[in-house]
């Protein structure tokens, strides 16, 4: 299947390591988050991100971004963000849900990132009182939906405007694994240093089961974090498994290392189809123009993507899916 | 840790079927709730409840219960239920939260079971008019808080009342399968047959690592189920590894041996303190009598369990813990 | 009608002055509370509880509560509240909305008085996690809902359980007019000088049309409350037409000279059915015992009231209803 | 005052003949909205529009749209809209709070009418799975936030579309008093003849004191309307109060001469300032080229009014300003 399996990497197999881990986390027995393993993430990120973290475990991505959000506004504020954010367009309705009615108050931006210029026009847009929604957070996509690396400059830039409005700044790190991996930078260079008071940091995607981790910096987090969860219903009570996962996938790097293997993948076969390219190849996924025609050839050769509205697709590359593994794809591509 | 563990069956260990089913899931790579083992739920308990069901998976409990009674009430209604119930004192007011903020109706019972005879004075004595909230949904617990298992008659008359009064009924069932175990009867007797609208049916406590099924009966379930489940981010993008937990759980009744395990050990303790009993013990549950110096020698020796209030202690027997494992708290108890 | 209207004092009419300043307010022009006379409200009930307020009008007394409350906790916590108090079961539940689902955790009581030891009883037994509900403020009514009034000390004993506990007191005060006048004390007395943070001071049922005072003490009041007014839908765009009749009431003490009017109608009520009181009258409402028989004979000589459970009935009387109003009633109960 | 104002009419003075009802129903003693002038609503309604009504008074537009809003859409819904309707921009998440966190889904649109075709092409660019919030109903406003009326036709044109997608048609009639009488049609014509569901039929800014109709046609009413209302604390104890304004609107077509003399006004200003205009002046509102320098000015001759944006200015006449009335305003503007 990796060699047909291009529609997401949400798919994906999970990591015989992060296997392992399960295994191991089943000699335990404390409930809920009250187990070694669980007590070991503030640490375990503290290190990663080489400042101190509140973390807490969970087990969607959708509920990370939600309960940080939730965290951050209150019910009568707003949160900015792009207009085709998955927080907007994907998640149901979630963020709204968990904060009990926030406004997304959404931004065109280029390849989904959210333009600085823009970002200030449209605060300064709106009156400063109770009939307008005022927003309290921005929230930012990195890897961005379309695939870009937010690189640490950038993301200052609009921390900035956060910072001087009084709003937190949130990143959507679905796919921050692969970012990092493009940018080749420490994390905290994209994140705390850069100005994000917190993240969703994704490991399913990127070789876990189901596990994500909300990372709050400077002290973000704190009161009611954490009955958002148990509220939300995600407070597990053999947490342990999901703790389990997110310390494997840390341990010697294998975030990173699964990280540049899609890369890598997506690379490869970027190479394949360079003049189809609606965007830069920064992470794991391309957005190609393929024309409906061409798309039932690829797909009746056994390749499974999405369509990208007309004429265009979607392909994510997986962790599991090595430049050898992308071949096919890629020779099929080639021969269009 | 099987010969102390006695604080809770939510800490239990996950039974290695349950392991093997997560490895062979591990070899599809579906998404969501779209692979086939998803797929398969609603005839697999359509075949367990002989009716058809419609099925959905879920992480938690909390989330099992809250999504079920969401869907029954709207935010300006009522939920029956026990003064003590699940949903009324240990979920943080997540159903409160999933439903958009109804309320929680409490009742007195006896062994956490509410009296047929004082629900139906409650519901008499709410004026029909619009400053009094009207309950639109009734929530029982079976096994109950208390360890006790609900009979088909039983439920049968708090279910004539729901039907009457143009009410749901919801049964809470993250020990149903323990209630099952005790009562022999056919899962059909004591929940659609008896006429529950839906039940939460629970596996993490009884085996799996996190895996409940919502179990809808008689075509009460339907539109907007799915979306409070991925509106509360409880849609797994690789949903696969919860209802694999579940297809395990179901096969060869692996839920009904493990539950007679844990009650079996449950029996075996009771008749080492018998004298202490506060309820008769039908399923994995003790509440003893028990002085807080007995408390301390009990801890003291190793044994892990709750105290209920003063002079009394909780003690739950889990499905990995046979009446070997319970013989050496039995002797400590005995020797108090 | 005011010889025969006892059903309630919500239904009473409106006092000329307060008619004869909605006639003034209209020759202003200003909106939402942008007014002058809006404006003055902060210095007149400064004036009034000889202390610094921040005070917003609001057309119900519903609404009021709501935002005094939903404005103390956040969603995940609890309001601690006598079980029959007017929050808990003539709200249909609106507390909840404004909160985003908080719980009503609900105390017995005396007289509608929580029992300070009772309620210390009942913070202590609630176990300080996240799978419990914490609550975070505590209301009471004044004059309560079975028409007593609790005194300085009294609320001063609630309050300190507050303190100490880390949460705000709020109090009802639907009827707080006649609370005052029956105690001739000073509204600070048994306001914030006894620890109260918030007052819903009401007068739609003591001569206004439709006007409530939210009043904040000592700054509990701030950022975010009239973001749930105008949320709510409660911010009126000809919004001085309501604070001109809080301030016509104020004016000349017109609450206060009221209010003596409908306990003094009440007081006469009472000396005629002393033997059926089924508490002391202090306020303007009489509970009494009356049978079916009785109750008939009372309706069909003219007389509205409420019955109140069986054996009983509730009549109010209002600030429209004086000792000589109340003798036709008198002398009915007298004769019975 | 009514020389100089034209920020806005819902800061217009009440209309004498309302101020005269509200002395009238001061004679009336029945609590709610049980008194026989709130029951008359439903009636009264029925005549104007044709065909049978259910009609809830509410003290503002706001609580008006955001009831019949929530009693069309589930929280995980949606609610199409132009980008800038006053639901979206001007009420501080209400719908979204009343819903409990249905999405707004903006459509651009030309004089803030949205286009049919735009409409048609985003709702098939929504895919019908749970991750994406699929949209329940759609609100148009008329006459429009830009002053312009809504022809039946094009109603026609927008419910067409809604009844083909299963969406509830709202109309926010804030100033409907004002498009019908642009119109000159019947009331019937351009609501549900032309398939509007439920309209916010607003008499505030057109000479009543806080007194709006819900009006819902076609059955589309029922059950969870008064709870929403009640909930909302929008039940106003002495509610006759509200009732009397909307009926002493509708007696002799009050509401409909109001808005005449409005228009009217209106047009005798722009009559003065027709190359500045923006759009056409329909209803009671004009939008002006209006520099700086030129606001200024007629700010220093006192007229008041708010900008709109750079370079820009909002005129709205009231009802109680009649051609002579905005005679200087207009002479000053001639004369800039």
């Amino acid at each position: 299947m990796t060699a047909t399996r291009f529609f997401s990497d949400n798919a994906a197999t999970v990591h015989p390591v992060v296997m392992d881990a399960l295994v191991a986390a089943n000699r335990v027995d404390t409930a809920y988050d009250g187990d070694a393993i669980s007590q070991s993430l503030d640490a375990a990120f503290s290190d990663l991100f080489e400042t101190s973290c509140e973390v807490v475990w969970i087990a969607t991505g959708t509920a990370a971004n939600s309960i940080i959000l939730a965290h951050f506004v209150r019910p009568w504020q707003g949160i900015l963000c792009y207009e085709e954010a998955h927080i907007e367009v994907d998640e149901c309705g979630a963020p709204s849900f968990y904060s009990g009615g926030a406004k997304l108050m959404t931004l065109p931006g280029s390849g989904a990132k959210i333009d600085a210029g823009a970002l200030r026009a449209r605060i300064a847009g709106i009156r400063q009182d109770v009939h307008q929604v005022q927003p309290a957070a921005i929230s930012i996509t990195n890897a961005t939906e379309y695939g870009l690396a937010w690189r640490p400059q950038e993301v200052g830039a609009i921390s900035e405007i956060a910072r001087s409005s009084g709003m937190k700044l949130h990143m959507d790190g679905a796919r921050f694994a692969n970012a990092v991996a493009h940018l080749g930078c420490a994390p905290a260079d994209v994140t705390w240093r850069a100005g994000v008071d917190a993240l969703s940091f994704g490991f399913t995607k990127n070789g876990a089961m189901m596990a994500e981790a909300i990372v709050f910096f400077g002290g973000s987090g704190g009161a009611g974090v954490r009955e958002l969860k148990k509220r939300g219903g995600h407070l597990l009570s053999k947490g342990r498994f999901v703790a389990a996962q997110i310390r494997a996938m840390l341990a010697d790097d294998l975030w990173l290392t699964n990280a540049r293997a899609a890369n890598a993948g997506a690379a490869a076969l970027a190479a394949a189809c360079h003049s189809r390219l609606m965007y830069p190849v920064e992470a794991n996924e391309l957005f190609i123009r393929l024309t409906a025609e061409e798309s039932a050839k690829l797909r009746a050769a056994g390749f499974d993507f999405y369509d990208w509205g007309e004429g265009a697709a979607r392909l994510v590359v997986s962790w599991d899916q090595d430049a050898q593994a992308v071949a096919p794809l890629a020779a099929a591509i080639s021969a269009l």
